[in-house]
């Protein structure tokens, strides 16, 4: 179940470059630099893209990591540009597909801590990769998407799904 | 897994009335009707609010249904206000906490038919709840969320993931 439940969130973070390609395109179109997307913002006290991108990529990285039994790979939040965003996300894909599913035995007994965690408290694995994980990759991500289709991006849902493992009826 | 994912995007759509409380309390001070949000959209080729909450309902009631061997009960798309969206919510919780993890039983062998599938084709249980439902559930949440943001409402990233289970270190 770890292995393709974080398996899923890194297809994902890949479906992301989709949609900066497609920001790429927007802005050649409109004739604006792209990476004037990057500093956007849903709400003046909401994160920006770069922000949501980065946070995406991090919640994976580090399930992947905490869950196999290693510390995450520390990666500097200093993006600034739509080049060096894809670099981000190649990089945690790098490191999360390094993992095999072998290297999650054992997921459901590990105790995971969290810097915002309330003090002298854990989250046991099971709860960490559904009540933390998932849903805040699925937010970051969400949120970026957002962005995106707010300001124009001609992406839609199945750039957000794909691919979908369909098999005959 | 079943029972344990599903009843988390459950939480995840209790959640939603607490925002609702709080589009409540922030039209109230800026002295708005609270039904001028049900309609807002991100863009304007995007689904509004409304929407965003009904289709965040269905994605978890068709799971819960078609994963337990059930036919989802049918809900009529015809909330306007958010006092009926709350109605909505709550019947589709009522729905799904009536499905007991027993009916969850063979869950990985059922084969589940979308109207959106390419001809022909189906989906297996599994890759139905990893690939569509916890995707879309949170894509609509998530969406609705960040239209409440958008517009001013004062949530917070505890009121999408709460509550969480910690444990002693």
């Amino acid at each position: 179940m770890y292995y393709q439940l974080i398996s899923q969130c890194t297809q994902a973070l890949k479906n992301l470059e989709t949609w900066l390609d497609k920001a790429e395109q927007h802005a050649a179109a409109k004739k604006f630099d792209v990476d004037a997307l990057m500093t956007s913002r849903l709400a003046p006290d909401m994160k920006d893209f770069v922000y949501q991108v980065q946070s995406a990529c991090d919640y994976v990285k580090a399930a992947a990591a905490w869950l196999s039994g290693q510390t995450p790979p520390k990666h500097e939040d200093n993006e600034q540009t739509i080049g060096e965003l894809r670099a981000r996300i190649q990089k945690t894909v790098a490191f999360v597909e390094s993992v095999k599913e072998a290297q999650y035995a054992g997921a459901s007994e590990r105790k995971v801590s969290l810097s915002w965690a309330p003090s002298g408290k854990v989250i046991g694995g099971e709860d960490y990769l559904r009540q933390i994980t998932i849903p805040n990759v699925y937010f970051h991500l969400v949120t970026a998407y957002a962005l995106l289709r707010h300001n124009g991006v001609d992406i839609g849902k199945m750039d957000f799904l794909c691919p979908i493992d369909w098999i005959s009826a």
